[in-house]
């Protein structure tokens, strides 16, 4: 495996976008470097680009190495190695299933597509003998797959906290310390390049979603499509939920939660993707701006964290080039390396049966009563309350209730019931509370 | 590689301590889960320790696995992994080395060993083709040698900032929050078991400069011994000068830094191990308690940071699991991983050449002419004063002068030169400021 060979592995690349151009350039900069690190010089066989003659700045990298065409690009067979950051499901996967069929090992920075038709391309992978490495797909530049597929490898994880989507943590950290409302941080992302023109993917949580999707996959060794992860954005977090987050020592962060949880009939496994409030003392809470984090906590090695940049060209280069270098390596040395173990056939649980805590703003009348009446309702559902303050404010009052765990489920019944209340104005937020007791 | 197969691998344990012994107790209560993670059952085929006899809580292992002649066990020539965990260099280092000739991959968590003998026992890994893994030896359960040496593959690391050895930095944020004097916070962490009662290797920084030394010859791709680590403990951090820290914004942490720096023949790297003031700010200056953290500022991915438990018995042997999972997948696959490059020959810069800035409380004579003389000083070593604040006290006065970034040495030499100026009463703390301006 540590053979110094001389024949340059032949490397493609299916997209020269932002990171796709970040690549190239490196890969043709530091080829020196890169080649003692692999034990063999990499040599770029061709550049999948969707619009041929497009001005690139990419000194050194000869003009007829771009084609239009990807699938006489990775149907060549003689490639080592496909690097595919074109994003999207379709043709990517088609194009990373040829590859690996026709003999290449393949890098992909596409959560999307892995969190769509991971099972089937690992299992391609698997196949034929090669790799199928993603560290860019989850968290970006985070080295998170390697710590939790070979550091952890002989730990359990019950549970996997991660700040996946830095717009949106971004517009949650301006509203925090700005005070500002939903549309006026998203605003301003938009402004600074944080958001696209069309946020949906990042503020509705899907983009964490697919990255939860892939977390959970890796920490319990199993497979779950996005499909099977539960999803709330946060278009809903009020400036005065925020505030009265802070009120409570707590900041508000849109987590993606993988759980390990014991059932009657073993273990059953989660993913959801909602806004919660984290306290300010967990190491979480001090993300801020674009930045992202992942939070692991094991039997054995206790409470970790990953953190660093989530997305950009740079960063998610270089967790593409470091899973260049080990699939090149294990080319030179003729081997694969571990491939997606699914071999706990788990079941899922619904996000019902999760085990959380509700923080919930409740306006209600300013009489005698009261009280009574809202805590009976908990009661009822087996809800326990952990704190309750009361703001007096005239002739309504404001209501901050935070329960112990339950069911996701009793307290989602728990405040409907609420609502239709006479005593209960309006429930003004309800929010999740994650990361500690 | 991932060819399953059914011969056990044999797994000679040398040390049944703390570590040692949850390594048994795992191998022991998981064996069915880590036969599928690695392909192949792991068998214990041998315990090396010290006492014959000696009460172990180890339900399953057989008492005729232990065994005090480690030399004949790693000889044994069967053997297909041994983990190292009685630490010292004597005998270790031998036996490590006997254990990789006679046909073993080894595991071990000792980072005073690799320290000392690395250089050469890499060396014999390669030449038996086997591994020699230690992300145990580095921050214990905190999975950093992998991020490092792959998942940064492909990008250039320029500096690590490492919070490596949680005692003192229990010791330190005691006297942060606490307001405590260095003893009696020593006196504390030695009370609930944190520090031990020689505490000379935690507090001199002699263990944070072994990992210093190791976490550089990773980031750079070289090797460092101890003696290549300039090292400066915590007992000279007086109450006085944390509190002088908290009031600037920033808090007193033991670092270990690892540095590549340009020069005129090309780059050179460097390793240091000092307390410095962080900006609160700087996501290390929120690492608490006995936690350990290391950051990592790199040419793409920018900065990432790994956080959790750098000791204990559990924390460890999460990280020799995994090192043994991957190191057995090698074993069944019959090759073995990427060795330690060292193909980087730098040069090594000397601590005085390090650029770093001070920060300086002084009693001074309160009296005109008395700020004049101090800066003249300063502008003679090519010193920049960034910040210089004066708290009178009737006839002296205190000043805290922060510093621009300049060479070590000349910073040195200017403290130097004020203790002798006859207005200066008395320098009475001189920390370094690192992670941010």
């Amino acid at each position: 495996m540590n053979a110094h060979h001389d024949r340059p592995l032949r490397v493609a690349l299916l997209g020269c976008g932002v990171v796709g151009t970040e690549v190239a350039r490196r890969l043709t900069r530091d080829a020196d470097e890169l080649a003692r690190r692999v034990g063999a010089p990499l040599e770029l066989a061709g550049i999948a680009v969707r619009r041929a003659g497009a001005e690139r700045d990419l000194p050194g990298v000869p003009a007829d190495l771009f084609t239009t065409d990807a699938d006489a690009l990775v149907r060549r067979g003689d490639l080592d190695l496909v690097v595919e950051v074109m994003g999207g499901i379709d043709p990517a996967g088609d194009l990373v299933r040829a590859a690996l069929e026709n003999g290449a090992s393949v890098v992909t920075a596409n959560k999307a597509l892995l969190a769509a038709r991971g099972a089937e391309l690992f299992e391609a992978a698997a196949k034929a003998e090669r790799d199928l490495s993603f560290e860019a797909a989850v968290a970006g530049a985070i080295p998170i797959v390697r710590p939790l597929r070979e550091s952890l490898a002989g730990d359990r994880v019950h549970r996997v906290l991660g700040i996946v989507n830095g717009t949106t943590n971004y517009i949650l950290d301006q509203m925090t310390t700005l005070g500002q409302s939903f549309d006026e941080a998203l605003a301003e992302a938009q402004r600074l390049g944080y958001a696209e023109a069309d946020p949906t993917a990042d503020v509705e949580g899907h983009d964490a979603a697919a990255k939860a999707a892939l977390l959970a996959g890796l920490a319990f060794h199993t497979n779950l499509t996005l499909d099977d992860v539960y999803c709330e954005g946060i278009t809903k977090v009020t400036a005065e939920a925020v505030r009265s987050a802070t009120e409570t020592g707590s900041v508000v962060k849109l987590l993606a939660i993988c759980e390990q949880t014991e059932t009657d009939d073993g273990v059953a496994v989660s993913a959801r993707v909602h806004p919660a409030l984290v306290p300010q003392s967990h190491p979480l809470a001090s993300v801020r701006g674009a930045y992202n984090a992942v939070f692991v906590e094991s039997e054995a090695a206790g409470d970790l964290m990953f953190y660093g940049q989530g997305a950009g060209g740079a960063p998610t280069a270089s967790a593409v080039l470091g899973d260049l270098v080990a699939a090149a390596r294990n080319r030179v040395g003729g081997v694969w390396g571990p491939g997606e173990t699914s071999h706990a056939d788990v079941e899922l649980l619904p996000v019902g049966r999760a085990l959380t805590r509700y923080h919930m703003d409740i306006d209600v009348d300013d009489r005698a009563g009261v009280l009574a009446s809202i805590a009976q309702e908990f009661a009822r559902f087996g809800v326990s309350i952990q704190t309750m303050r009361q703001d007096g404010r005239g002739s309504d009052a404001r209501l901050v209730i935070v329960t112990h765990e339950a069911e996701d489920a009793s307290l989602a019944a728990t405040v409907e019931v609420l609502r239709g209340l006479d005593v209960v104005r309006d429930v003004t937020s309800v929010l999740r509370v994650e990361g500690g007791s």
